[in-house]
């Protein structure tokens, strides 16, 4: 199954992060907006094209050193279909330099709607007698608030294509606690949506023992990350939260199993955003994507070893 | 607020539903999309192309009987950025021929990705000196399991774009019980997010004593959505559910305050695939459009009287 591509990529590497393509406008150095705007003008295609330009330069940058890219749709949304077209090239050059694609959607529909959104993020579409892919990332985030209705038709195309999803568990946010930390008999909300995830991934084992249903759980409560690791053997973990949200890797390495498998870690500022501490203005933002992924990944490698 | 814009609209029409636009590619009547084709050729812009056609068509035979449309983001999406291009346009359309526009996207993020979600859906994004309205509906749908830092950023921009958003509470589908329905001490949890909503939505009750901030709870629980009524006076609903999910007109008045106000009742498949009944191949999809729409007004009506 496809966390099996994740985790051999993972240990080629000898590298269990992914970087995060979030880029915000003010992430992009100033010299990548200016060149596109001065081409394309102050408009929504210009600053998808400037977003493009810097994450196939972050991703020649980090192309071997980091196995997998996770572009969080919101920042292409904002601008409109010029930024989806960019989504779509993003993940296609992505794939080329080969990252294994995780494409932070977080969509929860159900039925036909959450295959539909499957269709674009894993499948692809039939018009006529033609059968096209669309985005066709590696692997989506989805919401379960909704149930399994709302998870199942993913996990059809990931049975089908070797492809993985990450259903919200407990997120590394503040305010997760607010739903997600109620206490409902004797299992608190996450736990009820990880055992569910769990569930619904049964019988898609792949070699290292995990199913195609991974579960994202995030760095900043760590404690909550050590029992969900332990509850949730065959599940693979997203773990967001590592760096500027406060999670260090003394943290992380809960969320990794005895053979330091079944997790990745994010970053996404730590990384994009390195080069705004060089005081170079962002003409060095290769080299300190570089040397930001090549610290963290030392970093969480004194409390982790990958067998 | 922005509830007091759909409200008028309801009232103008005497009409409190809302239509679906989720074009799957077998509503869209065989003559539209054998002329796409043609056009086009069997790629994702002659599929596109369809569904613009068709969304047009329904809209220019539901203008001025239904007072707002529901485009789905998951059966535009599924066609990559032609399909988001298409979306666009659609609501585009829709704001010039007079409806009230409610992208249901269900997005559910934390902070600045948040804020970008509500930049490309209802707000707009500056680049450089311009600032850029993008899909501009007039309200959102979103997903509230990473509890109010998802929520808290579209509220801002109603408060300031005089717009509004539903947050998924308690939603139609069967499997909606495996978290929503969980007891948490002396609350169900469809019933704490209910709660958080309207906590949410203080001191932006409009001339009707609603908030900006909405929410999606289905026809199919109709003691649900009872309690649901009482419970949030001050909460608009936008209810699915209806019709071919099994709710019918009895089920949903439960929805509506005593003035009739406060709901707005959703039917996707009932309008855009009554063609599909009456044996003539699609040709009559306006009209069929148009009798089922009324069909439905006139269901609801002998149970709702709206002031």
């Amino acid at each position: 199954m496809s966390f099996d591509v994740l985790q051999d990529k993972i240990r080629a590497a000898k590298n269990p992060t992914v970087a995060g393509l979030d880029p915000k406008p003010e992430y992009v150095p100033p010299h990548i907006r200016r060149a596109c705007y001065d081409q394309y003008g102050e408009t929504l295609e210009g600053a998808a094209e400037a977003i493009f330009r810097f994450n196939c330069g972050l991703m020649d940058a980090l192309s071997g050193l980091v196995p997998a890219v996770k572009p969080q749709s919101a920042y292409y949304e904002r601008l409109g279909w010029r930024g989806m077209e960019v989504l779509e090239r993003t993940i296609r050059y992505a794939k080329e330099k080969g990252f294994y694609v995780i494409a932070d959607v977080k969509r929860g529909d159900i039925g036909s709607t959450a295959q539909a959104y499957s269709d674009g993020w894993l499948g692809s579409v039939k018009v006529g007698e033609a059968d096209l892919p669309v985005f066709d990332a590696d692997c989506a985030t989805v919401n379960g608030y909704m149930g399994s209705d709302a998870i199942q038709p993913f996990l059809e195309d990931c049975k089908a294509r070797n492809k993985s999803i990450f259903v919200l568990v407990k997120t590394s946010n503040p305010s997760s606690r607010e739903l997600q930390d109620l206490v409902a008999g004797d299992r608190v909300v996450y736990k009820v949506m990880g055992d569910l995830t769990q569930r619904l991934g049964k019988d898609t084992e792949g070699k290292y023992g995990f199913t195609a249903a991974g579960a994202v759980v995030g760095a900043t409560y760590p404690s909550d990350l050590r029992d969900l690791r332990r509850r949730l053997e065959h599940t693979f973990f997203l773990v967001p939260g590592y760096g500027t949200q406060g999670g260090t890797a003394e943290d992380v390495r809960f969320a990794f199993d005895k053979y330091g498998r079944g997790a990745i870690i994010n970053s996404s500022r730590g990384i994009m955003c390195a080069w705004q501490k060089t005081g170079r203005d962002g003409q060095d933002f290769q080299e300190a994507a570089q040397a930001a992924a090549i610290a963290m990944r030392d970093d969480i490698k004194q409390y982790v070893t990958i067998l």
